[in-house]
């Protein structure tokens, strides 16, 4: 079974302070720099064509998440993405609203075969892009983690990208192109019902996951594994802050104040004890569209 | 006098969890959500034209608001209130800014009289709506709302719609084009006077009345009526927190995030107990618009 | 020594109530704008270049911060500037990201150059725009205050603007063009390490700025300095708030919430206990290339 050390990947986000470039919706532009800050990185909200591509070669993770897709931001993604290939940045994408309606649907869907590092949404998403499903209304999931999973694994095996799937209980799914038909999935338990009811949570984990994604700290020959263990650190340090949060929420908005401080304060120990398993499990190969 | 159940109104509310698409001024956009999200809705800030008609089949209720008007927003409005007709779909129209400068004016005058189910401003808003007054500086209202409850009836007669008049003791106004010269005016109070200190209160509130009008709980024939309801029942739980917020509050930031949690907390008999009165009313028959 | 009675601008800008109209990122709009509420004036973020202009001859102070530089920004605020030299109203430029990426550093350096009031930015923003150093990587800042003074008093100089520049003690520079070679330097104490992990801390403090500044209070010939005093004025509002929001924060997002509730709650007592010095101070005189 595959282990991955959340405590040590915490420590390292935080000495480093990784600097990420959001091309994200205006809707969560303010609560998603907040997590960045309150966790331990640099937020950078540079979403414009004009100048997406050249900072994209000085972040250290991208974000890109098209929920309030406005010409620019297409742009932009298009060539901060590109700009990212070339220095190996890595880069996250949030399908947010897949499958709901067809102009960022068609956006949604050539980035993710465009070789982004991870793709994290919620089971409907996810489910949909993998080609099963209608997709989400918008920010509510209707479907279940399990009932998606082997629609990430999919996803995984298609893309290259890490998927995760948001949820009561998440799951991180990597697949390995010299190891066809093996693929290693983690679940991370913990979390808040409070969570959903904060809008951001989820565009923000996304940005979190690409500031844990561009913490450098194992050489090139572990880089795999290496990529999987930051985002499913990303995760434990969101499942530790929803329920530590929750301890002194009376409602949404107090839980969202909760959340930032609590970002703040979880410390290696409350990420090593957040429910974190991974499974190395066999699969069904397919042929990928990409790496 | 005609009664409102506004418990009846919450209870269906946050059962059928309705759909609501804003095209919101980027401004409110996240509090506008957490708003929906705690109230017991569900927000979809789609605002693009490429996509707004397509989603506004699927929402339950939209909301159009121009207080950052952007070409995109302007375009987005008028593809999802075109579909919103098409669909049977309610809509409300916030003047926010109404009447201050040249540009959104024009947009939010013939968005007036192309049929929205409700326009809910301030009092200087609605007033320079009407035709009278010289509307707002932005956000802030500078007449109060018995001074302009002769316009708000006009507004509301000339447009057809809902109108509704934000302040410390709000109005509600409808009249019927089967019984010209008749109006019901509703009275809410409550609220709080942090409400104004708080950025997006008005805009939220707009929101939260495109939830309940697109929530469906009576048979065709008793529409006219229950859409009125509607509208009161979402500025009865909005006074209902705002007292709520109040209590606790040590000032504006502390008072929107308590308001937030007592927007999920408001129970039925809260509701119940807001300060809520209808008169039916005899006023002077003008033309209609439209309708 | 020059003195600067802050808390007579307080109370000056609470009893006025300016308008300020702001032309600021998506990241931070609803941040500021609550400051601005909390604080006892009132925003409008019209950011539109069909109204910009028309606004601005309305508005009583205006900021210009091209954090997330839209073109219809980029066009707003050339439109807003010029109607503001026309009548006379204050704006405030915020170098948010000078000298990081070239798209916005064009427009940012063209803005400087053309009479603003006041410049507010952080020290990486301020030497950079000064000529020297590499700029900012967004919105943290890796030069000291006391290490870019120079650079400040140079900006000064050569554009006519008050320059202020935001840290653990922040410096507020103005020059002379009657006496060159002579510069006033403030220095304000206070404020709080949690401020750096709230989003919009220093953008809203150029928004505040523009809202002293906007506070007519004495006649012209006393207009210069009275300038220097609201920008000072300003600085020493937030010095006040941050030191206060920080006794009872527990984390970054309580001590957002704090911060607008202390923003509102600041006396003129307060405001006088901030720790601020005002040197009258000789240094190199530079050609204009503005008034």
């Amino acid at each position: 079974m595959t282990t991955v050390d959340v405590a040590a990947h915490l420590r390292t986000m935080r000495t480093q302070v990784p600097l990420v470039q959001c091309i994200t919706n205006t809707v969560v532009q303010q609560f998603s720099a907040n997590v960045l800050l309150a966790a331990g990185a640099s937020p950078a909200m540079l979403d414009h064509e004009a100048d997406a591509a050249q900072f994209a070669r000085i972040a250290d993770g991208i974000l890109v998440n098209f929920g309030t897709a406005t010409s620019h931001q297409l742009l932009a993604a298009d060539a901060a993405t590109a700009a990212a290939e070339q220095s190996g940045t890595p880069w996250v994408l949030d399908p947010v609203s897949y499958g709901g309606v067809e102009h960022r649907t068609v956006h949604i869907r050539r980035l993710a075969h465009s070789g982004p590092t991870c793709i994290r949404g919620n089971a409907s998403e996810i489910a949909a892009l993998a080609g099963a499903g209608a997709g989400g209304r918008g920010i509510e999931s209707t479907d279940e983690v399990d009932a998606v999973l082997d629609h990430a694994v999919r996803l995984a095996e298609v893309t290259g990208a890490i998927v995760a799937v948001s949820g009561a209980r998440d799951a991180i799914v990597t697949t390995d192109p010299d190891a066809p038909g093996r693929a290693s999935i983690a679940r991370v338990g913990g979390g808040s019902a409070l969570m959903p009811l904060t809008v951001g949570t989820g565009c923000s984990l996304a940005a979190l996951t690409a500031a844990y994604l561009g913490t450098r700290r194992t050489p090139a020959a572990e880089a795999r594994h290496d990529r999987f263990a930051a985002v499913v650190a990303a995760h434990a340090h969101f499942a530790a802050t929803g329920e530590r949060a929750a301890r002194t929420a009376e409602g949404p908005g107090s839980f969202a104040v909760a959340f930032l401080d609590a970002l703040h304060a979880v410390a290696e120990d409350d990420l090593t004890a957040v429910d974190v398993t991974v499974d190395d499990v066999t699969v069904d190969p397919v042929e990928r569209t990409r790496r």
